[in-house]
């Protein structure tokens, strides 16, 4: 693989996403993740990786409290039942109180109106990070009364309404709030051959902003250290079983030499 | 390993099967999974590896949406719960009123008296396959009434009874219907260690059912290619954790090549 | 890696410890486990791996029935909700009923009030074992009155109030009755850089009381094997991600000369 030298953009980028990495491994955050099934071990081991400590309870009864005691939620709405619904609208009430920052991950939004419905209350709700891909920004921005025809345009849209910073993930993941916008191109194919990807994503989204308070800043150095991460992973895969292992191998290596090496941020 | 001659039978569902995961891949078929919580991760990542589009939603409210959009259906009863019980019913009801076929797995019908009412329940509502083990498929034929002393007997009674193709999976898999049986012998005796190989497999039949309308050659021809990724992972893996990166890997490496070298039907 | 000779202490929990293995392979003993979505799959691959056959449904319907066909049962407080605080009432007392030994593993007592009322009234149902961090040992034995200052004197509170062997899992692993008590220093830090090792350790103890009806020493030769399946796995993992494949393959592959050689019992 040829290597591009790094614009000097991306090299600020690269350095303070390693900053973040190091404030993360110093302080071991606490992450409070409602998230689906299928998500949570990738999600609680990508956590761990990057050295935050994540939680999963979603009973009703005590996610307040565990909200209350951590730095930073992600609400992840896979596989949705009437327990996490509950959970949702009290962890989000409880980060809320507690003023830590929280990350919407509005997963399949666009497949049924329930769903939609759900993810537009929420993103009104104040998040600081809202992650979603390409068919679920458009529903929610057309839900809106968005006109945009281009994805791009839906997430500076959903990023204005709700005053967040939209993180829309695809072959090139693009992150915007309602002044900023940056693209970062690292990452490998075979991320889109693994479940829970783009949910680990949004966790550790949730792990920077407890590092980083610009969430535009703590979302775009998530992006990259995740993407530079499935790049080195996808080196030494050989196929989609094997890149989960080097992917978490790859978090756990991650430092400021590689992320400024293989990080693309435009 | 010593590789003997597949025989012509072989050889021609070999073919048809590679044609079967090439439809797949480029077809991209969504398929909606109700299935046990140990289960989701295996299955949502051995759907992708062979380029299918997994969704896992058990949520009443909205599994109906679910299963409208996707191309076929896996009911997996591990890890019952009420969620769960009330998903089922409105999914199977879903998917019969789209005309999308669905693979019915009646995980641990043996154990519980409950569970072995609903799987039989379920059986009735015409699945295009059952996939079983022996002591699951025993239990289900003795409520029947069956008086059939052997497994192989016992699946075809199912059949019969349910116009279902049955898969029996154990040291040698048997496929059948109310006329054709087929017997196939590859795989690796590490794929007993793995939890969920079953379950993975089950999705896989709904994947390939997707694409082959004959629910038979469906069946058989899924069993056919997850029997040669894990003879080809089992070459590979040096223990049970090994071997499920490696089963990822080979499935998303399969082709007709290694399909005919490796598989055996009789 | 040196090697340090082992005591004869050791030298004799080591091959009752691969005594107990070879009998849990030999009789494939069901274990029960109520436990946590991020655990389910690492824990019950980890008794696959050991040769135990795991089963974790927990609809209250249905899990009386799994536990009375069941060898032993493992309570898991992760990702608590209302299904599993039914169905964990359920399955103790038809554990307590059968004569099955049960193990409890109060993941996060120390994190909600709810659940550290609901692990205390769990420790007075008379669990076989009781496995715990710091944390969750501390918070039990405040609740219980105890001004035991440090994390071993808690676990020996526990122990007495409980009459249980209490596990308490950290850097050193601290294995107690009553009257015995024993320190095992095996394992590799990569351990706590993966999610549910603690929770798989809990599943392989109640796999170990199957088979050895002296909670103690079956406590001791799960936490012996676990920490030299961990040492060996460290040996050849590259991070967490390979780490946890390796931990699989290791716990397959454990003999009597392993655990001798890298068990470390004071």
């Amino acid at each position: 693989m040829s290597v591009v030298a790094a614009s000097a953009a991306s090299r600020a980028h690269a350095r303070a996403a390693a900053e973040s990495l190091a404030a993360i491994r110093d302080r071991a955050p606490r992450i409070h993740c409602i998230t689906n099934a299928a998500a949570s071990v990738l999600t609680a081991n990508s956590l761990l990786a990057v050295g935050a400590v994540p939680s999963l309870t979603i009973a009703p009864e005590e996610v307040g409290d565990f909200v209350s005691g951590a730095d930073a939620l992600l609400i992840n709405l896979g596989t949705l039942d009437e327990t996490r619904r509950a959970a949702i609208a009290i962890a989000i009430e409880a980060a809320t109180k507690a003023g830590i920052p929280w990350v919407l991950d509005p997963v399949f939004a666009d497949r049924s109106p329930q769903r939609l419905d759900l993810a537009a209350r929420l993103c009104a709700l104040r998040p600081e990070v809202i992650r979603a891909n390409e068919a679920e920004i458009m529903a929610l921005a057309e839900k809106a009364g968005g006109e945009e025809t281009g994805a791009a345009g839906a997430a500076a849209k959903i990023a204005r309404d709700s005053r967040a910073c939209v993180v829309l993930t695809g072959p090139e993941d693009r992150v915007c709030d309602a002044t900023r916008a940056a693209v970062l191109s690292s990452g490998h194919p075979l991320m889109g051959k693994v479940t829970a990807m783009g949910c680990a994503l949004g966790a550790l989204t949730a792990a920077f902003c407890a590092v980083e308070r610009d969430p535009f800043l703590a979302a775009l150095e998530a992006v990259l250290c995740f993407g530079v991460a499935g790049a080195m992973a996808g080196d030494k895969a050989r196929g989609p079983g094997s890149f989960q292992a080097e992917l978490l191998d790859a978090l756990y290596a991650l430092d400021a030499a590689a992320i400024e090496k293989r990080g693309r941020v435009k």
